[in-house]
């Protein structure tokens, strides 16, 4: 590891870091090589950075005195929850020169209040455990992702998270109403109102959720619940191509309201390799088509309401030519089967090759657009590229996954991929979507963002990081490129 | 006028008039007395400023080019909409060093884009303009307000507008996709991405909603449609008490999910007054109760499935002895009949005597205890004072204002008034709740904020300010007691 060290920077004074030590205690830190690793090296492996070490602070009073230590000797920070984002945005440099806090032993519930619907949690408690903790009275969580088991509210609110169930709840943001975050001097603001309307003043939380540990460290969060839903009805359609799909969206909102829940979207080849990768899967349908749609809607509705209207977007689909054929799941076994098939598109992209991935959005409408433009573009400018696109279509959010053909070499595709970067992205940008919906800038995005921000806009960011944390020692080098210290 | 002149800041420089004047035109100004007045001057008359001239900018351009040439000339600027805030939020000071520039003629509609289910409206449009733009493409702006013909969507912004259907779409704020901000220093920030998903960066509109004009200009937004609901259902309850109100929504919140777009609660005084204040009312029950919630839910379903529901928790309610009586409006009429008596409370309070006015919130499961807690101590201290109390209670948010004795003279009102704020809001302060859940801060409850923040979050907040507004300019004593400029 040390042959890697970048030694621009200097190591921490050893007398901070045995205070460190000190203040956690010996359960809260960890120094060793093989113990530090799993916290160094990112979910997938693709990055990877060092620290002086590793603190694993039980409060945010040890949280607020840490900080305080680093900042007085001039520590970077780089603040961890589950370690399963995809933009690298809890690894730490390569210099040695950080250390990093991981919030995974703040793991209390502070509060249930069933009337108010609401949780208090720490930073530390995974989204399952979250999940489990509204079941328990019989309210439901919403947010949803692949990593659930393993990644933590600290991180859900410090990436602004997304996943399945954007469309009728809203991202992470939607469903914070208060915050504890210690700040970059080591000040804790208390934040932590479980109130729906409060318009005293700053909405402060605002700054620092989706800021992705630069602006601070979040401690704890009050969040909303919802009622649980009482039924719900999926299927999967069939559609001739990408503006059947916006037509169809328009169909389902209109006659279910916000109960669609999931309007996710998937090309034929997707589904080949996802059916070829993963034991057991098989499509619902006897023929191919060119695209598919899994959507479903969940309500409070006894019976079968939301089945019976559900059918009656997928005949008026029919019957417009916006859908070639569906399937609706008759039981809850049918329907975790269509789910698998989305699912299984991390699976089915492995499957299908090597690809270069984009979290891009784009507004609903020009989805279409934003499809065929990109797939022209990339196939014209590297032959043999295969379009992979999936993705929460209803949020506007596609995972454009173009899968490279199999002859590239490794550094091929390391050259190459950030060429198909800057093409998308630009695509993108003409279309006034963003290129991160829901996966953060961490230091995978920091410096692209800046070819796609106005002046002004990342003067902005730059005004708040700085005045924020004057001594830049708070995630640096995320979501902004490293500012330089005072 | 001159008389209350506060000569203790400098009037503008004459020259910068001079070229404010010309960049804006001759309709673009008001600079006499008789024309100046109903800007100067606030909703109901309690918020009276002064102002060197009223400008009217009809574009963003000039609205940024007046700003250079107020922030060069270091004059004050209060940012206006509607003008028909509560909080004296777009009134000057009486010192007449001013300029108050009125988003009032900036009323384009930018984009309907009606797969995307967005509108991009300019600051002026009213809000009633932009419901009627969201109906004509069959979609619905949710937002909903008394004053919605005069208020605009720029001050609906700037104070992260309520109203009676936040329970089911969340404030303004929640209803926000993009903005274009004019910046103190009359740089233009376009942010006006249409996406539902974007986490490259800072969100940095989330600063300027609810910042009542004090951080900079809004001009423009992107805002979030939604399906038009098919069917609606309304009723009222009367209940014994309010531990019975939070029930009650428990159960309807279970049985009508996100349905639920109303949940208001009376008082049977407030119920009374009304009744005696506009002619035409009438209670629908036939006995009176200590309580009243109006009850509403709305979806996209056919035929009477939302009544059968809404009937079904209130049978629960009566069952369990939450309900002492119900009625279900079986009409648009009968539903316009019952939304009347929670309309006219405004009336109902002035037929009561004179009050003193609280918009506060707390946790939902707190509201039985609040309100027993404040009645009973301003009972105690303001013998003869009548509880006076309606509001969004599904939100947490009571319009909490008790009626003073007949026989205070204006003196005394006014001097108790401080004294019945000071101890209803350290009820709502121990309650964990906020001094504005809706009204905003503005230039009402600036100093009085500063009790109830902790000194972290006064420091952030004036951080903030600080920052993105050095000179101290941008409507100056609003949100934050006036700032020494540099």
């Amino acid at each position: 590891m040390t042959a890697s060290r970048d030694t621009s920077r200097p190591l921490p004074d050893p007398a901070a870091l045995a205070r460190l030590k000190e203040t956690v205690g010996p359960a809260g830190f960890l120094d060793l090589p093989g113990d530090t690793d799993p916290f160094l090296t990112s979910f997938g492996g693709t990055f990877r950075g060092e620290a002086a070490l590793v603190l694993r602070p039980a409060s945010t009073g040890e949280v607020a005195r840490a900080v305080a230590i680093c900042a007085e000797a001039r520590i970077p920070m780089v603040p961890q929850g589950g370690n399963t984002g995809l933009a690298g945005g809890a690894q730490p440099d390569r210099s040695g020169s950080s250390v990093l806090i991981s919030l995974d032993r703040m793991r209390r519930v502070r509060a249930v209040d069933r009337h108010n619907d609401t949780l208090t949690l720490e930073a530390g408690v995974t989204l399952a455990d979250a999940q489990a903790e509204a079941e328990r009275i019989d309210r439901l969580f919403p947010l949803s992702l692949a990593s659930e088991g393993s990644c933590r509210i600290g991180g859900n609110l410090a990436t602004n998270a997304g996943g399945t169930q954007v469309l009728r709840y809203g991202n992470m943001r939607a469903l914070t109403l208060g915050l504890e975050v210690v700040l970059p001097d080591g000040r804790i603001w208390d934040g932590l109102r479980a109130l729906r309307k409060d318009n005293a003043g700053y909405d402060l939380k605002q700054v620092f959720i989706g800021s992705e540990g630069t602006l601070g460290i979040i401690t704890a969060a009050v969040l909303r619940l919802f009622p649980r839903p009482r039924a719900v009805a999926t299927a999967m359609a069939a559609i001739p191509d990408v503006p059947a799909a916006i037509r169809l969206l328009g169909l389902a909102r209109e006659r279910l309201g916000e109960h669609l829940s999931a309007f996710e979207l998937m090309r034929a080849s997707s589904l080949d390799h996802a059916i070829a990768a993963v034991p057991g899967l098989a499509s619902p349908f006897s023929s191919r088509h060119a695209w598919y749609l899994l959507v479903e809607a969940s309500g409070q509705e006894a019976g079968n309401t939301l089945g019976t209207a559900l059918e009656a977007v997928l005949e008026a689909g029919l019957e417009d030519g916006l859908v070639a054929d569906a399937v609706i799941a008759a039981s809850h076994e049918q329907r975790q089967r269509l789910w698998k098939l989305r699912e299984a598109q991390a699976e089915a992209q492995k499957h299908a090759g090597r690809g270069v991935k984009h979290d891009i959005s784009v507004p609903v409408s020009v989805i279409p657009d934003f499809i065929a433009r990109a797939d022209a573009a990339l196939t014209a400018a590297f032959p043999g590229i295969e379009p992979f696109t999936f993705g929460h279509v209803g949020d506007g959010n596609l995972h454009y996954n173009p899968i490279v053909p199999a002859d590239w070499s490794d550094g091929e595709w390391r050259q190459k991929s950030a060429e198909i970067n800057r093409l998308v992205h630009d695509v993108v940008a003409e279309f006034g979507g963003s290129i991160s919906a829901e996966h953060g800038l961490g230091q995978l995005r920091a410096s692209e963002a800046e070819r796609y921000k106005s002046a002004v806009e990342l003067d902005l960011m730059r005004t708040l990081k700085q005045v924020l944390d004057p001594l830049g020692l708070m995630n640096p080098g995320k979501v902004l490129r490293d500012i330089p210290r005072e």
